[in-house]
């Protein structure tokens, strides 16, 4: 089944603990599709300018990801972000952000990406992400991620989304945020007040918790004792549950329970290496692998 | 098996959003047995002052709780904590502490527990726990606990008890404390080489890590909606733990891993009331229906 991601493409510099990489490829939707593209086939759509090297995008080669949504805008810039991990590897100091095409408008989704049946709205302006929405044909799962810019400022705008889309991914903090309650289960049945069927919390280090209308269900990380950068790993958790939902058909608990797992296990990748290159040194054998290693760690 | 437990017994007074209980009953051993006394015989050995109303101790009535190390110290006072978690639940603010007679020597251990088999060595100074070892005959686990006051006055006195016990239960901020490691698994791999052949950190609403020579098992907290009081939750959880495993005679990594769900599960139940409550509203069988539960929602 094919599964279309839009959000964010960028060059980051990144600081942590363990060394400084200057103009890597980073972005949301870099991280989720490199992710989900272990499972399925991936439709792409993003915006860069035309300073953006071509070389960039070597990364793509010889992967499931269908770049055609993918738009070099002449005389624009490319999203850039600084961030540095070096005080506290659980949250980023931005050192720099320069949104540059990112402020302007949104990518087109080409035409023969309207039949998407699986869409992942990464982190952008919810106004973008419902514009998204208007051209899909039929799309069977929705889901979106969010950050805390957004309900702070644009709460409105994000209060419609919510009502268009089947899942909402966001960290801990941002639950807090957007529903004013302490206690994260609270928060989450909150957020499923506001339209979503489920909602996925993101607790970083933490691992995550899912709450449906129904169901509450809570997954530690992978343990990892080294972390080298954390960048990207909430997107490539995402690509990782989204990627397998797609090969399902269904989301039922427990198919959600086993792409939550898959998710953390793509993450563990990610933070295991500076920008992409902690997926890129996986496959899917070993991610499989890990998978079943994670799950026989959970059972008792 | 007898379960033999020192620790504190006290006279909380503790405020939460939810409340404010004055004069309850309170301390590491206090909320240790109640808890453990689900699984086996508990000996407990502590001292109170001669202020401390014996009606304090109905709780324990009808418990499988051997009280015979209970020593009511003429001319001392009861130890008293007034804690507040009005402005976080995770972590109490002292607004008094009367060590009282928690200051005075050691209560003694009962020659009738001298074969104790399972010991627990709740919080307190670190030479006193050692003390406490001394009169066992053929102890077979033995597990402490610790806290950062003694991390920090008294650490050569706890490297040298680390080596005499088998386990050690601590949280994250004083696993930190001791190894100067902020990473977790590092911590508690730190944490083996002082002595101990298993760790395990408490996070909190985070739940809890095990790690041993070979093993590393995360386990999230029980999803609770409401938290009423979190005290005593690290002790109830360490009385699930040790009780279980007093029920076992054998420490291999599937049953420390089931005992540590029941630890999470007693801790569930202390969190939802104040003082002991949570605890005396349930019985073996709530117990082991969440345990279940747990189980259930944790496998994928």
């Amino acid at each position: 089944m094919s599964l279309l991601v839009t959000g964010s493409i960028g060059i980051d510099t990144v600081e942590t603990p363990f060394g400084k990489r200057g103009d890597v490829i980073g972005g949301s939707a870099v991280y989720f599709s490199y992710a989900a593209s272990f499972f399925t086939h991936v439709r792409l759509v993003g915006v860069v300018g035309e300073d953006c090297p071509k070389s960039m995008f070597d990364v793509f080669q010889g992967r499931d990801i269908d770049a055609g949504g993918l738009e070099v805008r002449r005389g624009s810039k490319t999203f850039r972000w600084h961030g540095s991990y070096v005080k506290d590897m659980n949250e980023a100091v931005s050192v720099q952000t320069d949104l540059n095409v990112l402020a302007e408008r949104a990518p087109k989704i080409p035409e023969k990406f309207f039949d998407s049946r699986y869409v992942f709205l990464a982190n952008t302006h919810p106004a973008l992400q419902q514009e998204m929405l208007c051209c899909l044909k039929s799309p069977k799962l929705i889901v979106a991620d969010t950050m805390n810019l957004w309900i702070q400022t644009e709460r409105k705008e994000l209060l419609k989304l919510l009502k268009q889309i089947h899942g909402l991914v966001l960290n801990d903090g941002e639950a807090r945020l957007l529903t004013e309650k302490k206690n994260l289960i609270a928060a989450a049945k909150e957020v499923l007040k506001m339209g979503p069927k489920f909602v996925v919390i993101k607790k970083g280090e933490h691992g995550c918790m899912l709450c449906g209308e129904r169901d509450v269900f809570v997954l530690p990380a992978f343990p990892a004792e080294k972390v080298i950068d954390p960048t990207g790993a909430g997107d490539s958790f995402a690509g990782g549950m989204m990627g397998y939902l797609a090969t399902q058909g269904n989301f039922s608990g427990p198919t959600i329970k086993r792409a939550l797992a898959f998710g953390t296990v793509l993450a563990s990748y990610t933070i295991a290496d500076f920008s992409l290159a902690g997926l890129q040194g996986t496959g899917r054998e070993q991610i499989d692998e890990r998978w079943n290693e994670f799950k026989q760690a959970m059972s008792f």
